[in-house]
């Protein structure tokens, strides 16, 4: 099966135009796809009118036992329904849901490393994946839409990065036999050479000179760990990796390609 | 295919223990069964925290669009994802999801009665439902925990009342030629003759008994729509529908039967 994999960033979801262009991009993509997505900024909304402070050690946001509640109700209820809704508008038949439904998404709590005191709070580093519920639904035409929530099999939800559940659906789906587009869309038009030009994205980053530029420090803090995540989908077999504007997601220029060599 | 439907009431989702006891129960339902459920008073406790005022035309709450944000994120987000984090803690299972997800549910915007001037806001009646996502969980021994938030295919979610929602669904699979037990939990063992007689339950109400007390106006105000869907399934073909405490989904005895002769 030829998947296409699209994950939208927080800054496309808090904006209400960028977020009814996203869905409007997606739809064009013919056959197969996947959208992934976590929910950006709501969360601050919500926690600041319900007075939940975001607490943060060592620069690291912790997500504790009310942030994680405000997670779930914000990723998998409101976001992750009104995506449904409005592309079942679009007679586009989807179902939404969390790493926890179909056992999709197993995690553990996040450890804290031995040189740090760091609890991350209600975190998980995954586990495990099982892509039945994911084909199920694949196989119906029915477009899987995931929320970056996992589960640890033992009835505790988890907060988990939606750029690395992005690349690990990806290789799972890869290792079984299909060919996967990996598209990690963003408000940017690709990954920036200049933070203040635009049109400066780069075209294509190979494994050298994203080493490069990394040691260079000339790309931003945010963005090592979405090339982190593109570069370990291309080691494990994933065919295409980008990153860039949803609009350009069916334009084959438009973006950055990552690749190996 | 022989299915279990059961709807779990607010009064045993705000509490801790009878949630966990309810879910324990649900567990021991044995073959085909679907969960049901909203979120009772869970949205009172977020709109109060975040100063969202309830709003209340002649006695009927009114869905504005910041109660149905709210609703959308209890319903769908914490309690139905807190809910499958549970089974599949005790390797149940399931998938969660609202009547957007797979086209499952899909209602009109209420309309104003002409002799009233009452906007019910986003509250939504049932015009059409399509059991294939169900029946394709169900098909590979996935449960279905089912929220009450329907849509109106136009890119609204609305908020629509899950004692409806589970008799609606019990119809429909019923005309599809299975065999189905509906089962309506709350935290009365059944429909109470004496209000003040926790033991006072109707073993069994005939259509007959059901007209007269509520002739009487011997029965709970809230009651009547409970009693309302029961009897509207039954005439529609369901062949079992109770009404009682969880703790005896199991039983045969300790519950009210509602039945037409």
């Amino acid at each position: 099966m030829r998947i296409h994999i699209v994950k939208i960033g927080g800054n496309l979801i808090n904006d209400k135009k960028k977020f009814h262009d996203s869905l409007e991009a997606f739809l064009k993509i013919e056959g197969h796809k996947i959208l992934i997505h976590g929910g950006g900024k709501k969360v601050n909304f919500f926690s600041d009118k319900m007075g939940v402070t975001q607490k943060f050690v060592q620069g690291r946001r912790i997500t504790d036992k009310d942030t994680l509640d405000l997670v779930v109700m914000t990723y998998a209820g409101l976001i992750n329904k009104n995506i449904i809704a409005k592309l079942q508008s679009k007679n586009c038949n989807s179902v939404g849901f969390c790493g926890a439904d179909g056992n999709s998404l197993i995690s553990s709590f996040r450890k804290t490393k031995n040189n740090t005191q760091v609890d991350y709070g209600y975190v998980g580093d995954i586990t495990r994946i099982n892509t039945s519920f994911l084909k199920l639904l694949l196989k119906k035409n029915i477009v899987p839409v995931l929320c970056s929530i996992t589960h640890n099999k033992k009835g505790f939800l988890l907060n988990t990065n939606a750029d690395t559940i992005a690349a690990y659906i990806a290789v799972s789906l890869t290792k079984e036999g299909n060919e996967i587009e990996l598209h990690f869309c963003f408000e940017k038009k690709g990954v920036l050479k200049d933070l203040h030009n635009e049109e400066s994205y780069y075209k294509k980053i190979n494994l050298r000179l994203y080493q490069m530029i990394r040691k260079n420090k000339s790309i931003k803090n945010g963005m090592i760990p979405k090339l982190e995540n593109a570069f370990f989908a291309l080691k494990n077999g994933v065919s295409k990796v980008s990153i860039g504007n949803p609009g350009y997601l069916t334009d084959v220029n438009n973006k950055t390609i990552l690749c190996l060599y």
